[in-house]
């Protein structure tokens, strides 16, 4: 591939994408022939914030490739994580490994990263930004199990005002073809303003309802996220709306016989448990996914050529007005931007800069 | 091997542990022909109570087959250990992983974990309940300095009253011919009952005594155990006893010379440090020969195919009325019980189910 | 090589060390070949205090040489800092291993482990008293980027009373040939007395100032060191003084074309990041040459035959006086002391025992 860092799945055209999967597929099918692909490489994963899931799952393809991971699980852990900066660390382990997979709650913090590092950067979360493997990992179940994302009628369920999960995996879709939308809420809880402007900018089919059920005998994929009880103004209103987006057994019935209930995990009781051995139910199998498509991007990127990186201008004055933004705190970084239309987006957390911007 | 998962030593024959040991033999003689056995193997240790040494143990004998190892040491340091049920994150590793090891403060936790895993589960301690790995420690130092088990006088020395360790060992010792078994401890920390009544039923001679000195000339093994002072009502009970259960050098001078002096680790003063340049002092090969048994299993399990479990059905309103029980936090489990005799025992912790149980 | 352990650099003859820079250079060239040089060994690294750089280091070089790495990371995950001596942890781990890295607060630990230890110990910084692969790194950096270090101009900047690196080098530079030593330091900041001597009795060139800029062109080597707030009595003291020592472009342009600026680090603020991208700028690269040292020190040491240490001695009543030596809380050490002139020094920590030494 000619892919050198993941930071947004984006990045990726329909092609590299297929490619990658192509790879993923290869893994999935015969992982034994693959226990020796990344023999001698190191991985460093720097979890600036504990993800265990995402940490397990891309420690898992690294020990599967026969490759080997060194780091920090936790920043609380590591004087490492506090005690310099992002640059300054990521030149120390880019020293060390050959590949840095960073998890981080500010935002871009990987596209910095991936400035000052030698060795390829791969991005497991940067705050509510990005968090481009759980979307290839989405894609990757669904295509492995459907053979095909296009066409197919997508529910998404819960909470889809917050979660970021379920935005990427919207605007990842964009790269395919006539696919429908069921996007399933409290009225509360509706996707957010920007994301039917994307919607509707790419001509992606979609409906917005509050009653799981109806919509239930048209799904090819739900997509259930967790409601949590703080998102509503009225603690009422929770308790009235909970129910209908809890999925049981009884409500599977009206469902498609070929029909994919995903989730992200962790779930807390979204989804009840006697759910769990309907054949419809891959979650459990979407986590697995997840660790097959990041031994694809691990097989790929580990074993790239180390090579220092362009020397990078010091940061000025101008700020993004973006408070989790990366830049907040990394003041050396230099205040890239780019240009969409008429206004001017942060590169690194792709906040409209403005007039909120410092001097 | 047919064993699919470790979790209590009551499962295995005696034919089956010879096996084992055999297998553990073979490593022993010569590890450097081992060190490919786990190549592209994965095992998950999920410590949801740190144990240091255990946790050492198990890593360092699957990387000593090639293997290697993710997971958590420590249920602090994990929001998969508090966010989710046990359940979901045997779900999830299970299809990240080759084999599971599990180590919780619950009995019964290994059991439950095996009922969702695709890969073997091993139980590294499960509370009060069981620690099958410690035992075949024990086993495999005696059998490996002594030729056998079978004939030995063993001293089991300290609290025997608490103390898993020295239980499983003695219903362990069941499986094996002619053993006698000096048991010396205060008498407020002598054997519990159901103990006596299983060496009585097995046919297992035995004697009680209060005084180490007295028997040490007549013992094949010295088993020594820490006496904590909490377990004493009174204190000035604890200053009486302490000096007797201590081992020193000079104690030594009136015991075999093939006596071996066992410990399971950590000790604190019940054996003074000047014992271990005595060629009886076996408690750090018997560490040693922890690892390696380990290994022994670890070989076998973690080369085994990865199968879905069976459906298990959901928890009904039955409980085990044992507050430790797994059965207590995980609502779902499937109230599993067995009958021996008239009595049913729980199945996961073992414990007289009867009355206490909820409607 | 016929090194054992390493404890200290002074334990080195200089073609020892040169020994050890040759295969270290031969891994630096081609990486590739010794993919494979610590396949199936293991290394434990028991760190009783947190530095995650130094562990990092250790841990991408074991696994970089096809080894595997178990052990904590801080004293506080693990029960076993807290609930043994040192002496039965490095039994147990001894017997779990091929070779251990020891990181202490406690001066001597490294020494102490090595007594007890079947395979091979090293000292990864104990206390205030040695860090040796710190000097390696040093000597590597300079070497491997200047040829050789016998002949050059070496200023060390920043504080130089306190800072164990700073002290090491200049002891391990009495190695080498016509160094020329500027000592670049406030007053209250400059060299300790026992160094001022250790300098005229190996006839080491050196000079005493208090002004970077005024020796910058002199340099062939510069070596910066932090100064802490805290050091000085006087605050506005501090304050006069920090600029001084700030390394920033503009005094580089004087300096010469083929100058290394190092630091051990992490660094704070006393190299402005715009001095990173100036070619001279090796900071960098010495945290990777110090990882590619430390590979070719565990290629030897985890390589070497396992073998039983002699019968230690148990500790009698005498003590060395330095409340930060390890025989404080490891009473059962013998009192080791070696006898240099008319005095005895702790053979752990390296203090005069003297009058100060308990009955």
């Amino acid at each position: 591939m000619l892919l050198r860092n993941l930071v947004d799945f984006e990045d990726l055209t329909r092609a590299e994408w297929e490619a990658l999967y192509e790879s993923c597929s290869r893994i999935i099918e015969r992982p034994s022939d693959f226990i020796d692909t990344c023999r001698g490489k190191v991985a460093c994963n720097l979890f600036y914030e504990p993800s265990t899931r995402t940490n397990f799952s891309f420690q898992a393809a690294m020990l599967r490739l026969g490759g080997s991971v060194f780091g920090f699980a936790d920043p609380n852990s590591s004087s490492v994580a506090k005690g310099e900066t992002l640059k300054d660390t990521v030149k120390m382990v880019s020293g060390y490994s050959d590949v840095i997979v960073i998890r981080s709650p500010r935002e871009g913090a990987a596209k910095a990263a991936a400035l000052y590092s030698n060795v390829p950067v791969i991005n497991a979360g940067d705050g509510g930004h990005m968090h481009p493997t759980q979307t290839m990992t989405d894609l990757t179940t669904i295509t492995r199990l459907r053979g095909s994302v296009d066409g197919l009628s997508i529910g998404l369920c819960g909470d889809l005002k917050n979660g970021r999960t379920v935005h990427s995996l919207i605007k990842a879709l964009a790269k395919f073809e006539g696919i429908k939308f069921y996007l399933i809420s409290p009225r509360e809880l509706s996707v957010p303003e920007y994301i039917r402007i994307f919607m509707k900018e790419n001509r992606q089919w979609n409906v917005e309802v509050t009653n799981l059920d109806a919509v239930m005998p048209q799904l090819d994929v739900l997509y259930m996220t967790r409601i949590q009880r703080e998102r509503f103004t009225d603690p009422l209103e929770y308790e009235r709306n909970r129910g209908v987006y809890i999925l049981t057994k009884r409500k599977l019935e009206r469902a498609k016989e070929r029909l994919l209930v995903m989730h992200p995990l962790p779930r807390v009781d979204e989804i009840a448990p006697d759910v769990d051995d309907d054949p419809r139910a891959v979650y459990f199998q979407q986590a697995q996914f997840g660790m097959y498509i990041r031994m694809a991007l691990l097989a790929d990127l580990a074993n790239q050529e180390k090579k220092a990186p362009a020397p990078v201008p010091m940061g000025g004055h101008r700020r993004c007005g973006n408070p989790s933004c990366i830049t907040k705190d990394e003041w050396y970084l230099p205040p890239l931007t780019k240009r969409i239309g008429e206004v001017d987006y942060c590169a690194y957390c792709d906040k409209a800069v403005g007039e909120r911007a410092e001097q």
